[in-house]
């Protein structure tokens, strides 16, 4: 099935989630229009449907191949990046001082949907080099930035960034991989790292790996971890490439999804030590990792928005075209399924979960963009904080979401579902690993519970808070039957999503296990809400009572928001039992 | 990872839910006490664990082969089948009359999961062998039991049941397999069926068909539809086998679960017309089918707490071994994952699901041999209404309960949930199709709003949903402090659950499509309850204040079971929503 940029569901979240009109009439983006932002995403849009969505299916089956250290990836899929780099797309977000076009968030995280939609596992090349240059960015040093740069902005060189090991997954405080000081300034590195996201493929003619290694006299724990630049080829003064560097992919996962990208374990240093260029300070180097990770969960959260886009498209093109059974307004013959109550229920939750979860990343890149691009310190703090808040919800809700989304797509086909070349199934096997990948969802949620709400005192969600409240406010005092109860409803999840964050704030120092019990469940109730709310800001600003936004954010108050009391009761008064339990009577 | 049964768990939900204490105490089970019924399940947990479980990998691997018309299982398959019927486990649940062992629901339910857990895919042949022994018991004549039973029952043969063609799943009232009489009393079958499992393999001897189809005279829709037994070999009226009958299988598909299962599409009368015989009276095929299709229904439930089972049983190995980060209450090194709140609380979600549709299943199981067993007419029929009340029940949340579980099995894994080695994603690739088969959950749902709920005017569900208020006074009065909110959640969710079915009493006849559209919700919040009013159950009967069963029915009610009121409101106030979007704003 084809794929097709929802350009104007896009645009209308930028403009209800991520205040983009009056963004622009604030001059946040000087030099761009409404007009350019929409046109840009279009061309995007084409270029994803017509160049990476026909690669989608294909790439699964084919998979990627390791011979003799060389990856081989699918069919078409070097020749489609080679197109995507020329087209400048690589270059998009990147400062201009080093060939980038210099376009805010609010662009580059609607195009990154696209590629994910279109071809996920493409997606990861570019959502990858990506971090690497924003690593870079923050903590390289000239040198390293004009060496590296231009070439991975011009989408010739790619980015990896290599965390786990073997022992290591979500605690990066034990990495074992080595870093040796040279006499010329740079390191010997060594070691294995696994689930290295395009570690080796030859679609690009180097490949920058960024790499957390520790040096022989580093403290133990976090505070001992450096970060290094380690090229696949080295790269001469001249910036001509050079020998190779003593790296290897010494094996590719066979995983349940995402097939067309290779997944690697790469080996550092077999030879004496591959050749390494510190980023940042000696010791320092989880903080700069972590400037990218931040920005790296939000895409994540956008390639949830992504896949369940996706596999909303396929399903309701279905769901129009299969007949089965009589719907009740029809005298005769067999009816499309999207004619029945309860296949609607399942396309509308599909919609509306995509919708909200889009809204809530394009909020957080909203944010961010204040953060780099407001004119008084002020708001860029705000922005900061924002965005610190909305960064663990953006990846944590839409990943959850992409999941059940996908789940749901494969319900509507029935049967058909079940079968790979329907299609529908490689959305659900792609889409497992994004709440896992870029820090589990519940790490975000505890993220979000120990280190988001006390941010500023808790100041800074109970601003959020306080939007949502009025926006509920808004909407009950409309009055518009179209509205049905969407404002009641939102106004009752924020009272729920109130008193747990209280009782979060509250107990987080005293109880800090209660705490970490309940974070999963304040995790989604904070992402209904705030889809939720989203949703009916959007509504709001519409005029014609038949909107099919006002009809999708009404759904989602009135069926999936509806669970908000409910969470909100787990996480006060439920999370107790889960400490009292011990390890043993739970494996018992 | 090998797999153990959880034989104390499934005694306990036998008590618990299934009321077996009381049942035995009643001689509803002459000749059977509670040892010889636990014996039965230890040594099924002994050939599920040691025949069964150890190919259930390979299985997934190697997949099913098409070559010219023979399916070759994966390797091992074919032996544990002849050593599974040779150890008389098909003959368990049958009549004696045929060479079975007449045993009860609640012995063949807790077998029946045991097979699955151990390997899914396995179990499906004699899962289907039993839906088409059935069938035949339903409605066959004397002589086709005679001819086909014996060696069935004997899992010399295995049977299949032949519904879905291309253009109808869901919907059977537009299948147009044909059957033309014959002059000697046996019909000519022909046509396309889709989705058969072990429709072809040589495991067995032969396979016989269950097959619907429609003769040229027959009335349109399901009125016109007819029941036929197609053997894959002819039988001689001394029993041996004959002549191959023009039935062919001519594809297998390409899933994306249940590997080691062939799933065929059959070609019938390619040569002129497959002989079939009638099952039951012309044109009532449709009615036979249903009887076994309860009981098939049951037992997919089952498959749905089998591969929860099986998944918690790898999460909970993996977080006890598996270390990541330092839990609070230890000073140095790591811990195992299994100490930190947020596993914690997946780990105790998957128990808790896993129990709870457990319980279900058991209870459904129970009803049924009150049905089939009790002295009174009276008794009989209320088991009848009360299994045809929890049965849509048992198989929709159950199977719902297997794709969560399996998917918090992948999560409580990280990286290496993704990675097929590690077993955990094949448990979610294998539950994907649960919630489709033997009728999809929304058709659950609806046939519990539909045709369960109005059964006997309502009192059936008041008289279940009474049991359950009872249970939550209990829970409450009890005042045990380890029972924490247990009694009050499940009294909120009894009322909640209360509500829900009023409004869909009272809106059946008025609002249709508005009660169709509150289906899936209202499946959900009856699952919930059910399932929480049977773990409340079990805690009442527990003396050890520190019972894992008091803690894990705990959790449910205070946790999980939160989510009732939503559901109703979902249900009562949301479902109006969705009737009033069009088609067309759905797919805009």
């Amino acid at each position: 099935m084809s794929y097709q940029a929802p350009v104007d569901d896009i645009v209308f979240a930028l403009k209800s989630a991520a205040g983009l009109d009056s963004a622009l009439a604030n001059g946040l983006y000087e030099g761009l229009d409404a007009e350019t932002i929409r046109a840009v995403i279009e061309e995007a849009g084409n270029f994803g449907a017509e160049v990476l969505a026909p690669l989608n299916w294909s790439g699964d089956r084919q998979g990627c191949k390791l011979k003799d250290g060389v990856v081989e990836v699918p069919a078409g899929f070097a020749a489609a990046y080679r197109q995507f780099a020329n087209g400048g797309w690589s270059a998009l977000p990147c400062p201009e001082a080093f060939g980038g076009q210099g376009l805010p968030e609010v662009v580059s995280m609607p195009v990154c949907e696209i590629w994910n939609a279109a071809n996920l596992a493409f997606g990861l090349c570019p959502l990858l080099t990506q971090g690497a240059i924003d690593a870079i960015l923050a903590g390289g040093s000239e040198t390293l930035k004009a060496t590296y740069l231009p070439n991975m902005v011009a989408g010739k060189w790619t980015g990896t960034m290599n965390l786990t090991e073997p022992h290591a997954g979500s605690d990066l405080s034990i990495i074992k991989a080595k870093a040796e000081r040279r006499s010329d300034g740079t390191y010997a590195i060594s070691g294995t790292k696994i689930f290295i996201t395009y570690g080796e493929h030859e679609m690009a003619d180097n490949i920058i790996h960024l790499v957390l290694a520790r040096l022989p006299d580093a403290p133990a724990g976090t505070r001992g971890i450096s970060l290094f630049l380690v090229p696949k080829f080295l790269v001469n003064p001249d910036g001509s490439l050079g020998a190779r560097n003593d790296v290897i992919c010494a094996g590719i996962e066979h995983k349940l999804g995402i097939m067309a990208s290779p997944t690697c374990v790469m080996q550092f240093g077999d030879k004496g030590g591959a050749t390494g260029d510190l980023v940042g300070e000696e010791n320092k180097g989880l903080a700069t990792m972590f400037v990218m990770m931040n920005q790296a969960r939000l895409a994540v959260g956008v390639q949830g928005v992504a896949v369940s886009e996706r596999a909303t498209q396929r399903a309701v093109a279905f769901a129009k075209d299969r007949r089965q059974g009589r719907a009740s307004n029809v005298k005769d013959g067999s009816s499309p399924i999207i004619a029945h109550p309860d296949v609607k229920r399942m396309l509308l939750t599909m919609k509306a979960m995509t919708q909200a979860s889009r809204m809530i990343c394009f909020a957080t890149a909203g944010a961010i963009d204040v953060a780099h691009r407001a004119a008084d310190p002020a708001s860029r703090a705000a922005g900061a904080h924002r965005a610190a808040l909305l960064t663990p919800v953006a990846k944590g809700f839409s990943t959850d979401a992409g999941m059940e989304v996908a789940s749901l797509g494969i319900q509507v086909h029935g049967g058909m579902g079940f079968v790979e070349e329907t299609g529908a199934a490689q959305h659900l096997r792609d889409a497992r690993i994004l709440p896992i990948y870029e820090g589990t969802n519940g790490i975000q949620a505890i993220d979000l519970v120990t280190r988001k709400l006390p941010l500023e005192g808790g100041a800074v969600v109970a601003a959020l808070i306080k939007e949502f409240a009025d926006t509920a406010a808004k909407a009950k005092a409309s009055n518009r039957p179209e509205f049905g109860r969407m404002g009641e409803r939102l106004g009752e999840a924020v009272e729920a999503l109130q008193d747990a964050t209280q009782w979060i704030l509250g107990n987080l120092a005293k109880n800090p296990d209660d705490v970490l019990a309940g974070a999963t469940p304040y995790a989604r109730l904070f992402g209904l809400t705030s889809g939720a709310s989203y949703l009916a800001k959007g509504a709001l600003g519409e005029q014609d009572a038949g909107s099919s936004h006002i009809a999708v954010a009404r759904f989602f108050a009135e069926n999936i928001l509806v669970q908000a009391r409910g969470l909100a009761t787990s996480v006060i008064s439920g999370a107790g039992t889960i400490a009292s339990i011990s390890a043993e009577a739970l494996s018992a």
